[in-house]
């Protein structure tokens, strides 16, 4: 295992404690419950915005926590949802007189832990909503969940929410909004490589040398099919045609468009990805006005890539254009 | 080889074109010399500042163009320096009358055509100095280097160059800020794994299944020792204490701490490393005042990472939190 690791086990805590020591004014950590929580949480005046899901998906959940994003995340280990009570404790510490939404990837672990995690802190007397992301289009039902999967259109989801919520909107309007973008997001993704999760050692499955999973879940969980590697530009025409037709999205939609890395591939790479992407939906005169091309959901080391596309109006152009400030950055 | 690519001779220009696509605003491609500049550039109230250097090291130096960075990037091929014309008519496009600041990390190729390039220019009347960058402590000399290395602490150069140049300073004051941000910048890095260059297909490399090169270069090139993989907190203490004894960085010290990634090493890790550094860094009494954790400068797929110090005082810390806009970004 070719791996920057100590203990396995330590795997989660040992990261989220580096985050929140690279961010000592913002964030606050709470080690019992995996949480990460910004140090200003709660907010008397917003609805306090929490995802949880499993690690290995970096940056997402816990190092998009702050301002115009989420309030907090509380992860369970790699691939593994996070247990009810990390999202019972979470609920309970980000309880605002406004009310806690919890966004939940549709995963059916996922569901099961927030559900109950809700019911313990609604029996507290906490507001308490769930809205699910599911905007994979890979396949209907797959390993590890019924319904469609929710994977890195999840970010759009919680850019808009995050933003509403900081302009001060009430719970109904929220969910009106994530629900809305969510209905409007579709992402399908390729692996070129597996992952290795720390705690395994060795690569989660086998992909030959010549071989792509198409559809592949950010997991690793199977797609729609496994087929020999081809260009970069046939890779995104299938991903993109898949996206495009699912919604469907049409002419003279403006749309934002994200390649996101799964982990293992450079950034050039998802830029030639980007390019093609920008041609194919201009020849459909679909105009792509918010660009995206960096790691937003990944799995672990894997090398392979994501195309999400969000069909644009001007509320939810302006909730994404909205300043926002994460662990993740540059500067 | 798994790699999203077409033709690995078009690599780079169809990665600079996904570039170009996604900041239509801000951002305008000279294919011909595979220039990638800020729309606004050259401007008469600042000196403009240009880096160039090979490709495969994204987002250096592509892709942090922009407001408070630099004016313009003219890359060569994968781990190539840019031809001597290529740096010529870059200087040609940004000639400002407050001239041509010329940002080389120090590799032997990159050396002679920006050398050149600047005696091109010189001959048609551009004001042009070039500003050498050897931040790496690994190694005195090196396969393609006479001198320490340049590598992931030449961000540090271009963020406070940028932001004084944003600022109105001159050439020689731009000079005396980039001279001293390198003289108090230190780096060194490891590679778990070997990387692959689009037109070789295969690794670069051999590195074994429980072997680490310590002290590698951004090409690749050898380090001080190629030893068996040890825990995150092992390899990390080492480069630490390489890079603190180098300058030496002392009990009172306020410093930037980079984890940089080397391209195929997931951020999970990255602030796994982070944390270890934190905290090995708070034992010799040296405060960490900004933390960068994220992949600056990398060698294509390479697994790995690098540990970059910055002394600071007033002047750099200011230079350093001046806000920047680049096509590398989150949101």
């Amino acid at each position: 295992m070719k791996k920057f690791v100590n203990d396995p086990k330590q795997f989660v805590p040992e990261m989220l404690r580096g985050i929140a020591l690279a961010n000592p004014d913002t964030l606050t950590y709470v080690p019992e419950y995996n949480l990460i929580m910004r140090s200003d949480a709660p907010r008397e005046d917003k609805v306090s915005i929490v995802q949880g899901s499993g690690s290995g998906h970096e940056p997402a959940h816990v190092m998009i926590v702050g301002k115009g994003m989420l309030d907090a995340a509380c992860p369970g280990d790699v691939f593994a949802a996070p247990p009810m009570d990390y999202v019972y404790e979470t609920a309970k510490r980000l309880a605002s007189p406004k009310g806690v939404l919890l966004l939940v990837n549709n995963y059916t672990g996922d569901r099961m832990a927030f559900d109950m995690g809700k019911e313990m802190a609604e029996a507290e007397g906490i507001d308490v909503r769930i809205l699910m992301i599911d905007d994979d289009v890979a396949v209907k039902d797959s390993t590890y969940t019924i319904g469609r999967r929710g994977v890195a259109g999840n970010f759009f989801v919680i850019k808009a929410v995050g933003a509403a919520s900081e302009q001060g909107a009430d719970m109904d309007e929220l969910v009106r909004i994530g629900e809305k973008v969510n209905s409007v997001t579709r992402t399908m993704g390729v692996a070129l490589t597996a992952c290795t999760p720390p705690a395994k050692g060795s690569p989660l499955f086998e992909l030959g040398e010549d071989e792509m999973e198409l559809g592949v879940g950010i997991h690793g969980e199977p797609g729609r099919e496994r087929r020999k590697l081809v260009s970069a530009d046939e890779i995104v025409d299938e991903l993109l045609e898949a996206v495009v037709t699912d919604l469907p999205f049409s002419s003279g939609d403006r749309v934002a468009l994200m390649i996101n890395g799964l982990g293992g591939t450079p950034i050039s790479e998802l830029y030639i990805l980007f390019g093609r992407a920008h041609d194919q939906l201009a020849e459909k005169g679909i105009t792509v006005a918010r660009s995206y091309v960096n790691e937003y959901c990944t799995s672990l080391d894997m090398a392979g890539a994501s195309v999400t596309l969000v069909k644009l109006d001007d509320e939810i152009e302006g909730l994404l254009a909205a300043p926002a400030e994460a662990a993740i950055r540059v500067f």
